[in-house]
């Protein structure tokens, strides 16, 4: 992975050279600030944001104290916020105030998110009145909306215009234009967008066509309240490069790009994976101390199930005492129907998450993953039935397995969809939390109905 | 989520109203091909592919045979590959060749890979040279690769041309274009890009400026043979648009969209989520008897992991005669270990998908993933022995199982990172089966160090 020795800063690669960190480490260790400056020359921002997470915490620290206030702003909104709020805290409020007014809305208000109160007053002073209006805006919308991600410069033209006067206009220095936009969109009196015309279709068309020939109508109008996950959702569907933000009167007042979403739809992902794995906070995992917090519950509440199902075995601590055997099979009865239950699960979660499981189908699901459990359970049972009959020989027992091996795996696959469905319907997110049921449920059944059915065939 | 009654077409909605799916089903039913005509008018490609993946087969059948022909076929492009090939298998030879023609190059080929090999033989026969060329090439690109996934049509110019220059070719009949895109990209007379120029940057820069002046470096230079996960991450690294693929002797043969991107990034997560939970094949889950197909290996893998950590329980059957209390607590501490190590690998998972966890930073994490085990296990293990005490009175288990506990929970935390990372380093996938790997080091150490520590106490 390492790409050998190299002084000059790296171009075009696509993961961070260990050598590199170390030049830089090694300059920053020895405050020398021309050495840094010739090492971060020429970087990318998202290069820059790569290093800066990778240096070790001193380095970082001496890094910003030299040469901070002269590396350039980009880099911030390409930062994790755990490494942005400690690189924020080390810049002198007068460059981050500055930095505010050069990135582009949408990250000018999720940078300063991540100051702090003081920091934020005193470099919103610093900045000029058309930032502190952007950035008080931004920080208006709530966390992960639509209007928190919304950029508020954008491309419009009224409905009369042709070609030639949007070019005109675009080229004009007061016009106020994100860097990069991929749409412009058509705009009534109202300031309501009735039209959207991608900016290659502009640059092809003749100046003097009018607006209103070549666009086509806007594919989605988001609002600014809407949840990040519904906006990628809607962007994935219609394959969006860009989307208007509209208020309740219709305006617009934003846009969203396609760049934004691809980091909602990867984070969202990673999300559910967290959080069907009981791991609570998706980004607190940096530390020992987060991430134990991050961990603990639900390894707390599944201890406390664990307990639930533990009841069960000891009513039948008579039999155990007897045939030892069935101590030793039921953990395995347990597992098997864990397992299908998680599979059933992840499958489920990830079908609501892509709304291939809606209310419309969930009946035709819930047949299936029925089915799927018990043609398993049959499958899994003969499996679990010949290495019991080998192991013990009492063709009790094995009955006793293979039966609860079926009604385990049918159960868990009910489990499985059912439990998703149950917390989505309760307004609840069906990833969190949903993995803790389930293992509850095809612990207890499976104890339960191994015991239940050994202590009966026994008897 | 439903929408009420509406005879319509539904407009800008995100979600097929469950109404709408019955109407058009009535109507395929009735073969009432002017009242399906109405309906599906003015429909978004992507809704019309979101309706016919609603639609019962038979109502499909009927109305492919009906107006199959008259659809636009850009909704192939958004259809799932399963509804795709049903689709495909239905619709006229003559119908699937002009809509590969008509298709951008990356959605032809797409399609074209889920035809079988007669229709997609009569289909090419009926396509025009250039289809049949584009199809071909991109067939021969492996699957998941950038070379399947980039578009052949693209915009470029040489590097002495100004603006007005770039304007006026692009609006000529004879550029081949695709219908919508980002960049166009300056190339040197080898064909090689050596910049790039935002088509809003293009419109709105005086016609006489060179492109030299106002292009900047391309961002990333796509090899065909990336895989689609690695070009995910540059494209999400760098917030690119679109990206130039170059062949080995740098001249540029295609270009990337986001948009394709971001069913990249949609997929391999969901991908992760189903391979972390053993479900085989993700998109291979529609019926009983591929769900059963893509869940049975790991579970009878688990069934063997299960049987061998089982054997353990054996070696320490006197004890649990002797004392059924161990019958009953052994199960909560394989679980909670169990769901440790699920924790962590989800984490490991995660961080080395999106490159957090390097080689140039394991050793941090290793320790992070031990101590966060270590104590969490303190914790838990706490919890564990108040309640064995409680139920059991008999300290000597309670110790046992508070030993027991810390010492899983640190064995869980150092599998969890430690499995993956050996996967990943011997060019496996690090998260299709560390989960088996995982949970069996977790059964196996709950059920050794438990039992084994109570039958030394009780001794």
């Amino acid at each position: 992975m390492a790409e050998g020795a190299e002084t000059e800063a790296p171009e075009r690669r696509f993961e961070i050279d260990p050598h590199f960190i170390t030049l830089v480490t090694a300059a920053a260790y020895d405050r020398d600030g021309p050495e840094l400056r010739k090492l971060l020359r020429d970087l990318h921002p998202a290069d820059l944001a790569d290093l800066v997470e990778h240096l070790p915490e001193e380095a970082l620290n001496r890094l910003l104290r030299l040469i901070g206030p002269e590396l350039p702003p980009d880099f911030l909104a390409e930062l994790e916020w755990e490494t942005r709020e400690r690189v924020l805290a080390l810049l002198p409020a007068d460059y981050v105030g500055r930095a505010l007014g050069e990135l582009d809305t949408d990250d000018a208000a999720a940078v300063a998110a991540d100051l702090d109160e003081q920091k934020l007053e005193e470099a919103l002073a610093a900045a000029d009145e058309d930032t502190r209006l952007a950035v008080e805006q931004g920080l208006a919308a709530e966390e992960d909306t639509a209007g928190r991600l919304m950029q508020r410069e954008l491309a419009a033209a009224p409905e009369y215009w042709t070609v030639g006067d949007a070019i005109d206009h675009m080229r004009s220095e007061d016009a106020e234009l994100p860097e990069v936009f991929f749409e412009i969109y058509v705009v009534d009196p109202g300031f309501r967008p009735i039209g959207a015309v991608p900016v290659s279709r502009l640059l092809r068309a003749r100046r003097e066509t009018p607006l209103r020939e070549i666009m086509r109508p806007p594919q989605a109008l988001i609002r600014p309240e809407m949840d990040q996950e519904e906006v990628a959702f809607v962007f994935r569907k219609y394959n969006l490069a860009s989307a208007p933000v509209v208020d309740e009167a219709g305006r617009i007042t934003g846009v969203l790009t396609v760049d934004d979403i691809v980091h909602v739809i990867q984070e969202e992902g990673e999300e559910d994976l967290l959080k069907l794995s009981g791991v609570s906070d998706a980004s607190q995992t940096d530390t020992v101390v987060t991430s134990v917090r991050a961990r603990a519950p639900w390894l707390s509440f599944n201890l406390l199930t664990g307990l639930a199902s533990a009841t069960v075995i000891s009513f039948f601590g008579a039999s155990i005492e007897k045939v030892v055997a069935l101590a030793v099979l039921m953990p395995i009865v347990a597992s098997v129907g864990g397992n299908a239950g998680t599979q059933a699960l992840a499958v489920a979660v990830r079908a609501i998450a892509s709304r291939d499981l809606t209310a419309s189908n969930a009946f035709r699901h819930i047949v299936r993953e029925l089915m799927t459990g018990a043609f398993n359970g049959l499958f899994m049972a003969l499996l679990l039935a010949v290495a019991a009959q080998l192991w013990f020989h009492d063709p009790r027992i094995s009955a006793a397995v293979a039966a609860a091996v079926v009604i385990n795996l049918t159960v868990a696959g009910l489990a499985g969809i059912l439990i998703p469905l149950a917390l989505r319907r309760a307004g609840a997110d069906p990833a969190v939390s949903s993995s803790v049921f389930v293992t509850f449920v095809t612990d207890f059944t499976g104890f339960l109905a191994f015991l239940g059915l050994a202590t009966a065939f026994l008897a």
